[in-house]
């Protein structure tokens, strides 16, 4: 029988976004939201530049969920996102993943999902839930 | 001077979710949940095979927000997000972004988010705040 | 102080090899051989089908290597790599790394390194040499 | 009859390792070792920024080996490599192959297999047995 996740443990993943990410993410999905792919229009903007879609950085949460806390096998039920501030071109973001909440029997948690950049600010912050069969 | 959008306005972009989809996203966000990628174990699981990622489904509704509506320029506030049914390989799903609220000064949207499958079933559904400077 | 990893320590990665991988990887190195991107010519040599390169499998004895054990931060000296089985489109491949020697004081690991697909089938087998600044 | 390959015989072919190369290859084989991925750790290291995995510049000699010399078809049975130095985003590689023997009647070949840098440092060193059917 597998030990379930403690209240408060935590993991994290860092990776630092290129345009190679952002140009993959946005060829995958179809946003080409000029903020993301045109430098002449996103110049003009309040970010000076392009910046990565907030649906990206989110799937670095989703990487820790899936890789390490609780890990392979996990299934995703739900996620609550709120973008506090933009990840530019270079940013390296770092997302973590915090068991919110003492185990149930049901495999259910409840988890803290935060992404901070290199200065440590934060750029997205939320609440995941899932289930984890382990 | 741009009119607003006007509550109920609609739109969706439909993609067929193949696995160089699954594959791009995993090695651009590093979840290599077995889920995604492994089979042999997908097989085992109730899934009966590979599923994509949700956040990678939901990266179709960021590509209505930022091409469709509200448009180019949009920036994302935040999104809530949940998954209600698996997404296979090969898998049509069409995203669906509606506006729920009447138009505002301050450009704000709020946004019914949903994805259904090819057979009418929903696998995503949640709701988006954006602001939209147009 | 980091606690040096023991003589038999093991971890693996498994992944499906897929047609996009196997493209991905030909887009990168520019090994355009037929035996890996030209399926009428693949189907008449011995493997009956298009395979996967030798170095893309290593890979994912990288990726144990550079993620699990010894981890983040080790620093690849040398790797022989026999390529003992064909890897076929679509077959899952485990990558086994094993600490062959009781650890040093320098940071240095002899890892034995095998890949096997999803019939236990060894389809490479080596050796590596690694430095762990951890 | 096709003319075996004389000893002495030599290919090479080069490429800028780019940013997005680097960041493709970890995302098909989930190598994400932060010396790779993240800038902010790499900045730390002796290398003073994110570098090549050594597989991927491993890929360009499988390239020669596929395409030139000994070229299409050719089976890859084994490679032993030595890393001697970093590859760093945007440094020029160089990948030769030589054959190190007379040709024998099996069509196996001995090849010696090397990788510089724009300055002429060798950052990869190493042998490959191949098969070539041609």
């Amino acid at each position: 029988m597998t030990t379930p996740f403690a209240q408060g443990s935590r993991e994290e993943f860092t990776k630092t976004i290129t345009e190679s990410d952002i140009y993959g993410y946005a060829g995958i999905t179809g946003d080409f939201n000029p903020v993301h792919v045109n430098e002449t229009y996103a110049q003009g903007t309040r970010f000076k530049g392009r910046i990565a879609h907030g649906l990206l950085t989110a799937g670095l949460i989703s990487s820790v969920i899936g890789t390490r806390l609780p890990g392979p096998g996990t299934i995703y039920l739900s996620q609550d996102l709120t973008f506090s501030g933009p990840v530019r071109c270079n940013d390296t973001i770092t997302a973590r993943v915090e068991v919110m909440d003492p185990p149930t029997q049901k495999g259910r948690y409840r988890l803290k999902t935060t992404c901070i950049n290199q200065r440590g600010e934060m750029v997205l912050d939320g609440t995941a839930m899932v289930l984890w069969p382990g």
